[in-house]
């Protein structure tokens, strides 16, 4: 047991626009009506125009403290856990404190980074300095804009993706409350690295040397099929030992939040993993693959719509490139 | 006092080349003989070829693992702690498990990114997991191209910077050795953000959109005036509030292992910090700026020349993009 008494005292999103359905994306794929939809399952998605990714994760994180009933004087440490940077230099989470007129704070900003996966890695981690009382509380906030780097020649993989951000405010839990992290574990095989990557943009291959005809050198590339043949091997042994020190089963949760790289492949592992259609909750038919932001989004959205309640066991559990499998149990 | 049963146990560094002396970045920059030595101090730096920042990042990671004694199967977790990453997608730690021929480990790895201060802020953060008994062992490797990113219209800060590699093995301290770490801080003052960055390469400005005519947006740009002015506005009081709680003044340290910016600027703060001749290391000199892995450098420097025993007290201590400030004080 590894138990951290830390809870998640609020949340919070941003979605940049209006929305765009699948029906909008078969014309901009060029392909026929409904094929994005029996594809995907994503119905709907949202791309931001001219936000930056600070501002969103500044809204989000500006509605995660309303949530929370706090001020940002309240926070002692601000983590930016998305899997997409908005300048390689500096950090964005000085971007997003910048974002949200706090410039002149003082309050410590810096960047987690395990892609789709960086919520719950910075949950994971952030949540021992909490326990320790270094920090009593920290605003943790994923912010992607997926749509810059999509390959839309590459059309299962663009069909996936949206934008969107999400923040969640975490803190010691007060005396008496059942609120903490139970357990969290997570699994690197980079035997998978090259199965999702974005090979063009840092000192392997820099922007400097973009040519229109190696484009897609600095677009999302993406092996569905060898991701889902990989993790599916892993899932098993990797849940048993999530859990096993815990003593938990998947039917003590009440909810389960995942990342969503497609829906189709959520489905098989929901099956493979014994999660029951309720425990199971869906972002990606509303959002698309939002990256690092789903799963706090999932989390906001449970929340506001009454399916997570204090004092239930929640799992966030996921995927990322690298590949990577993580996941945090946690009594919400 | 926030002390941890913390001890770097092994350091390793790897740096590409046979290093490029000041007289040949005159010749690159077209200034006269003597320039560069003059303006910056620098007298030696190493430029990557076609290695990459994770093999760079392996080799130093392998370095440190023999130093501390151990095999990477006695690891527990892998931060890459950089300010550059070789690709957007994946972190830059699955990566260099990968190229540690490590990639079916299942070694947990992710990034944490506060440009220079990154290592100081790896090594803080994940120093909770291991006090807490989460991980014992974790390496980490701050590993940078920063060549690959310079514009050489700039002179001023193109002859500042070099190529390295440097790494860390952190574990639980043995029962009855003093190694620890103290006390560690960090503050953000996004304020400066503007000071030191890359654009271009985001999802903000993204690689695709690079044309040769707005080439520089993708390349470092800096205002080292900016940051000195702001940096040493702040350090006074930053400085009080990392040694004050532990009751530690500048004269308690052995050593100073401070990330450089430029020597200059380090002289400066010595004398305004009260640093003395015997305490300062500078790193610089011999690799000029290496982004994050300057600091681990100076630690394997120190270490290796013996300038630093087990038992002294060290400060790493740093500015980063961000604008960040961030130290720790630690019992080697």
């Amino acid at each position: 047991m590894q138990a951290r008494h830390v809870k998640i005292t609020g949340t919070g999103r941003y979605l940049p626009g209006g929305g765009i359905a699948a029906e909008e994306i078969d014309r901009r794929l060029g392909t026929e009506p409904g094929w994005v939809m029996r594809k995907t399952s994503v119905a709907n998605r949202h791309f931001a125009g001219d936000e930056t990714a600070s501002e969103m994760g500044a809204r989000a994180a500006r509605e995660a403290l309303d949530a929370a009933g706090l001020a940002f004087a309240d926070i002692d440490c601000l983590v930016c856990a998305s899997g997409t940077a908005e300048q390689p230099i500096p950090c964005t989470a000085a971007l997003i404190q910048r974002a949200m007129g706090e410039e002149n704070s003082g309050v410590p900003c810096f960047d987690i980074n395990s892609t789709c996966l960086s919520f719950v890695t910075a949950l994971d981690v952030m949540s021992y300095l909490i326990e320790a009382g270094r920090y009593r509380r920290i605003l943790i906030v994923s912010s992607e804009i997926a749509s810059k780097g999509l390959d839309w020649t590459n059309k299962e993989s663009a069909a996936l993706f949206g934008d969107g951000a999400a923040a969640a405010v975490a803190e010691r839990t007060p005396e008496g409350e059942a609120s903490r992290i139970l357990q969290a574990r997570m699994t690197t095989h980079s035997a998978g690295a090259a199965h999702s990557e974005i090979r063009g943009g840092g000192s392997g291959l820099p922007a400097s040397l973009y040519r229109e005809e190696t484009a897609a050198d600095y677009l999302f590339s993406m092996d569905g099929e060898a991701i889902f043949r990989q993790a599916s091997r892993l899932l098993p042994a990797f849940m048993d030992g999530l859990l096993g020190p815990a003593g938990l089963s998947m039917s003590d949760f009440k909810l389960v939040v995942p990342h969503q790289g497609s829906v189709m492949a959520m489905k098989l592992l929901q099956r493979k993993l014994g999660i029951s259609e309720e425990q199971m909750l869906y972002i990606a038919p509303h959002y698309g693959n939002v990256i690092a932001a789903s799963i706090p989004l999932g989390l906001d959205m449970a929340a506001r719509e009454g399916r997570v309640k204090r004092g239930d066991r929640v799992l966030l559990l996921g995927t990322s490139a690298g590949l990577s499998l993580g996941g945090v149990a946690l009594v919400y």
